[in-house]
Parts: C-alpha cells; structure tokens; sequence
C-alpha cells in the first residue's frame, strides 16, 4: 500500500538491532486519521468474508484493532500479557516469544470472549518471527473458532514469521512488506 | 449518561474486593459500536474545547481513546508502562500506583509526543483512587502543555480520585458515577 510506505519512509525510524520504529504514527502516538484508511484497505482485502470479531493483543494492537473493527462493525477482543498465568479454567493461553524484549510471557482469552462460533480477523501492527501471531492463532484454535484471517501493517518479509503463518494456510494481508532495511534510513519494500 | 448506567447494570460484574469488572464491553472485549456512542457523549460534552490531542494509558484505554479520537479529529497518546524506567532525558516518567494490583509502576512519555503547545484531553475507563490520571496530569505538567480536562467512562464516586482530581481545578467527566456498589450486583448511581 504505497500511501503505508511512503508514510514509513517519511517517519520511521530505524533504531538499534534493526528495530523500525513507527512510534509517531503507529506506536506511541497513534495517527487516527490515518489508521482509518489503513482500515479501509483492510476491509476492501476481507471484503465478502464472513467476520464477526477481531482479536488482538495488547496494547499497541488494541487502537489499531479499534478503529478496523469500526469499518467490519464488529467488537475487539485483545490478548493480555501476563507474567504469570493464573491457568484457571476460563482462559485459553499460549506462550508468545518477545524477540525484542528478550523474553517469554503468557496471553491469555477469557473463554466467555472466544467459542466455536466465532469467525476472527486477526489485526497487528507488525509481523517478524510470527510468535505474537502464532499465539493468537494457538488462542483461536484452542477455541475452535474459525481463522479468516490476519491483517498486519507492517511485515518484516526478510524474517521468516510471514511464510511460517501462510504455510499454515492462514491468509495473511500486510499492508507494507518490507524486503531489507538498512541502518541508514534506506527500506525496500517488496511491492 | 443513562445508556451507560444501564448497559453497566445488564453487562458489569462485580468481583472479589468489591472490583467491577465490564470485561464484556470495555475492558477485554470491547464493544466498538457501543463506545462509538460514549465518543458521542464526550464530544458533546467538550464541545468549544480546543483539543489537539488525546492522552491516554496502556491498555484498555487506547482502544477507547482512538475511538473517541475520531470524534475530535485529534491524534491520542499513549502513557507506556514500564517496571524500570530507563531515565533517559527524551522521555517524561511518573509513577502510578495500582490498587488493583497492588504494585506501583512508572509510566512514560516520549518528549516528542507531548510539548507545551498541546491541549490535552484525558481519556481514560476507570477513576477510582486516581493514581493513574494523576500520573497522566503530572506528565502533561512536566511537558508545560494544557490540560483541557479528563473524560471517563466509569467513576467510583465512593473513592477519592474524582474529588482529588477537581480540587485540582481539573475539569473531570465521567459518564457514570457509581455511589455505592454491592457484591449482590446493587449499583447506585450519582445522577
């Protein structure tokens, strides 16, 4: 999505250990206006799939989340993080892997909030390894809901996580793929 | 806001140590459409405000945040939680306390994101003791910015955070106000 790019060209950041930092759009400051539009692609991919929830993870999914759910006029459900699972009867969980904070920590559903009944659009901001995304996947199963699939904004497509998930059979549409990135500001993106 | 009173009173649940939890339709599942209508309310009720940005904190409030952002065009920030601040000079740092949890966290901004020329609205779920909107008020203080007032969706009027915050001379609205809650599921409201 060309407007996506250029918009990350124009405010990215590349920080140290090759993180793209999208914080003034995307991360800290949230952009509304244009997520919006974000979400408008987003609908226009999806468009004639049956969905009728989104799930995300906490917390920089959630306002992302938000503002799509608006376009597919159906509720958001997030992931939280927790340190320490409490592994009651009433959640399902999965272990996600944080490759930029160097740890693991558990995600957990409220089965009041998931069934088999359920037809899920996943929404991240980023695709890499794929762990966040394979949790929410492993959720979604759990509960034997349906996956229809993943939106993401920004996919790291020199990191394996993309293909991990297609391979799957999981249909996956992120907005801006990114090919290499280089510490001096240069990004390619695979169009 | 009687919308609201009643969707708490149907939906919200009232757990051990006297916590509400509206996990249904703000909290872990968000109802979308639903907040879209509390967005309403609070644009209404700041109507002739000059607003360029709403402050919020991770997690369950960005979501309501962005959703309200769209109603006033503005793009939302949010307050990271952090268990160690890393005390760079690029970043604002309080401390929030919460009793729900029974832990005290730092919670930070970066210095890019808030300046002296934003007009702040406040956007958070609960106001209960008040730690974490006084942790939103002393940030936007360190940054020399306006504070335009704080919106809230549930208010337990029975603490002391709402009396704390406008003694302030901060202008607080919340769209409900709970006067007393019982483990029996009776709420009363302020009207």
């Amino acid at each position: 999505m060309e407007l996506l790019e250029k918009r990350i060209l124009k405010d990215g950041k590349i920080g140290k250990g090759n993180i793209l930092k999208v914080d003034s759009f995307v991360n800290h400051q949230i952009d509304v206006a244009f997520i919006s539009l974000l979400a408008k692609e987003f609908k226009r991919r999806f468009e004639g799939e049956e969905i009728n929830k989104i799930l995300t993870i906490e917390a920089s999914g959630i306002g992302i989340a938000c503002i799509v759910a608006q376009e597919f006029n159906v509720p958001v459900v997030f992931a939280k993080k927790q340190k320490t699972v409490n592994i009651a009867g009433d959640v399902y969980t999965s272990k996600v892997e944080s490759f930029t904070h160097k740890n693991t920590y558990d995600i957990i559903v409220s089965k009041e909030f998931l069934n088999n009944e359920d037809k899920i659009l996943i929404i991240d901001d980023f695709l890499a390894k794929g762990s966040a995304l394979n949790g929410l996947i492993n959720l979604i199963s759990d509960a034997k809901a349906t996956i229809v699939g993943a939106g993401i904004i920004i996919e790291k497509a020199y990191q394996e996580g993309g293909k991990m998930i297609r391979d799957m059979g999981i249909r996956v549409e992120s907005l801006a793929r990114i090919k290499s990135m280089k510490e001096n500001g240069e990004i390619e993106f695979i169009n």
